[in-house]
């Protein structure tokens, strides 16, 4: 028997435990022996559950038991998630966590104690939820030079956008649904302004490259100047609208950014819908991968964790090489990445399109029935071209990057 | 310096070659040394070539060789691969392999071999090219009770249907055009009549049950009854056709099934086209996850090669424990699995659809025009059921198994 403790009893650390007692026989025949949940670490009580008795409030009792091979950090925030894991390792414990929060920001460090006491801290759940992502990296990929990640990240705003796209509703009135259905927080900021993809954008960047990233680098953009009135033209061009996190490595530049992004019917993420997560890999020789599924959710996550677990404990003294080292990444600014963009300018199309080209040059146009503006699709262009050349053109009232090749 | 020997250089082999010299750098990071062909072994010579040096026509200078510590089998067929593979393992040798043949035939036998010798028998690229998917089952997938398997596992097959669904082709014609572009080869029988989906979805079977399985027990059928008529209907209804390799495992009962399969533009796998591959796997704990890529080609299968390449040499001395067992599986009879059926009927709808429903009960009607024969989409029944209704209805053109909800 292998014992484990969980830190943090709430959504997905009780999924952890359910997951464990649900599928005990093919985690005992995968891990080579019965895992067995010991302490469950947490300031409530749990009166008629299962893990009942096995409550502590107290951290050192977990650290100081030799019997506990492995801790599992479900807590999320920074602190105590962040002494608590360094403390388990410092105290020859694996960890595996759930904690984007914690990986973006003190990943390296955590990497390399794990790395000195030969135990492994591993973060599968921390990026995709369920969607294996993170060991394919650094398994299944690892003859590949990586040069695209990008990814529909957060679940949340996915599910907003879908229903801005399929029911016609505003970025307000979709919120307020997501909320209602508990897939969005009552203070939404971190899913709604980006940082929730951000943080994950920013592992998976350093999972490619094998270099520390600071997600404080990577240009953050949220969804909240996201209107209906975009999907009106998304809809008549047959393109959607997404919010991608994404890196392109090419030649040692790295960029990276997190920013709504439209995109047309041939691209493999545009039918990643609802709360559901796709992430596309591009390498040098494997070309276009994508991995699509539940991107959170108790039991999905849950069950990311326990392949950690698995892979842990039944090579129980085998340090598993992965992750990033030191070396900060140099992320290039987004000023010098080009995209194609979706522009709309007041006015009618047939009386400024000449001052539209003279602008941006040729572009595609695009008009709805009944509105005191149009929109036009412009060539790529650098983000720093863009924003001199928008600054030319009066009455401007969206700018959506965009990525396909014909409307 | 790690060396290993290429047994057949083909294709495959000689991507292999390629991409352990064009990614050496990541691979040499990730595998903690820097890997080395010593041998090529063909049976023909290959002047000019980066690795005319290292033909050899003999195997056993391969296996006497204690140098090489690796051998990569992308000869394809059973002879010699099998006796050769078998030799290597016993010499003490990791083996990985791309072929499907092989390890469908004679994957328990060797993977016994190998954990005996403590080496690994891999076979990443034997199914779904370059898409990670067997490792993803073993590690990813380590908590979960699978449900489900079902893959577009064929990249031929798959190209000729989306030709007929996209450009109204003829089975004959698409496959003309396939073989024009080296997609299919001279001899189509393996690919149209499903022989290839049905070792792959053998191996995903016994890598999902841990059991073996003998291939020759899971009904095939292959795509070559398939008409440029169906597919008029399917985009009538919004619907297409791709053939499935597909498991479902409930309770201890397995059905498993190759066959050309209806679906609907919700199903996860309808937007894989050409030659993609797409394999939806389904958890207990997981929910649906899907994996989408090159299912063919040198290069992304080359990876998938040397991403088993990189696992067993960096944990040089460690096997893998992963496959599946001697106990082999029964496959419940197809008889006993239920679809719903799209079915063509010749006459006129209006005066033939009392009968019909008499027959299959509720039906929902397509009709096309200037047609002198409709089409029906019944309710879900056994394969047992609808053979025996099938007999008391005259005129039925075609049936193909249905799995969607609405129309």
């Amino acid at each position: 028997m292998k014992n484990i403790a969980i830190m943090g009893y709430g959504t997905i650390g009780s999924g952890v435990a359910e997951v464990l007692e649900r599928n005990k026989e093919v985690i005992a025949k995968k891990a080579g022996d019965m895992v067995g949940v010991k302490y469950v670490l947490d300031l409530r009580e749990f009166p008629g559950d299962p893990m009942e008795d096995k409550i502590v409030h107290d951290f050192s009792i977990i650290e100081k038991d030799p019997e506990v091979s492995m801790v599992i950090e479900t807590m999320g925030g920074l602190n105590p998630a962040y002494p608590f894991v360094k403390a388990s390792l410092k105290a020859g414990k694996h960890v595996a966590t759930s904690n984007k929060a914690l990986v973006a920001a003190y990943g390296t460090e955590l990497l390399e104690i794990a790395r000195e006491h030969h135990v492994n801290f591993f973060f599968e759940a921390s990026v995709g939820g369920g969607i294996p992502i993170i060991r394919p990296i650094y398994t299944s990929l690892a003859g590949e030079e990586i040069e695209e990640i990008t990814g529909i990240l957060n679940g949340t705003t996915n599910f907003i956008l879908t229903k801005m796209a399929k029911a016609g509703e505003s970025f307000e009135s979709a919120l307020r649904e997501a909320q209602a259905l508990g897939y969005a927080e009552r203070n939404p900021e971190a899913d709604v302004e980006g940082h929730d993809t951000c943080r994950k954008i920013a592992i998976l960047t350093a999972m490619a490259t094998g270099h520390e990233v600071s997600y404080e680098h990577i240009y953050t953009e949220g969804i909240t100047r996201i209107t209906d009135v975009d999907f009106r033209y998304a809809e008549a061009m047959g393109t959607s609208v997404k919010l991608f996190g994404s890196s392109r490595i090419q030649g040692g530049n790295v960029h990276a950014f997190v920013a709504p992004v439209m995109i047309g019917k041939d691209h493999p993420l545009y039918s990643v819908d609802d709360v559901y997560n796709g992430i596309l890999v591009k390498g040098n020789m494997l070309g276009t991968s994508m991995f699509y599924g539940s991107g959170a959710g108790k039991l999905p996550t849950a069950s990311a964790v326990v392949a950690d677990i698995v892979e842990a404990l039944k090579a129980f003294d085998h340090h598993v090489e992965m992750g990033w080292d030191r070396e900060n990444l140099t992320i290039s600014p987004i000023d010098s990445f080009s995209f194609r963009c979706f522009v709309r300018v007041k006015g009618i199309a047939e009386k400024r399109i000449k001052e539209v080209e003279e602008v941006f040059g040729k572009v595609d146009v695009v008009e709805l029935d009944h509105m005191d503006e149009f929109a036009v699709l412009t060539k790529a262009m650098t983000e720093e071209e863009y924003r001199l050349k928008a600054k030319q053109l009066p009455g401007i009232r969206q700018r959506i990057r965009a990525e396909f090749e014909t409307v």
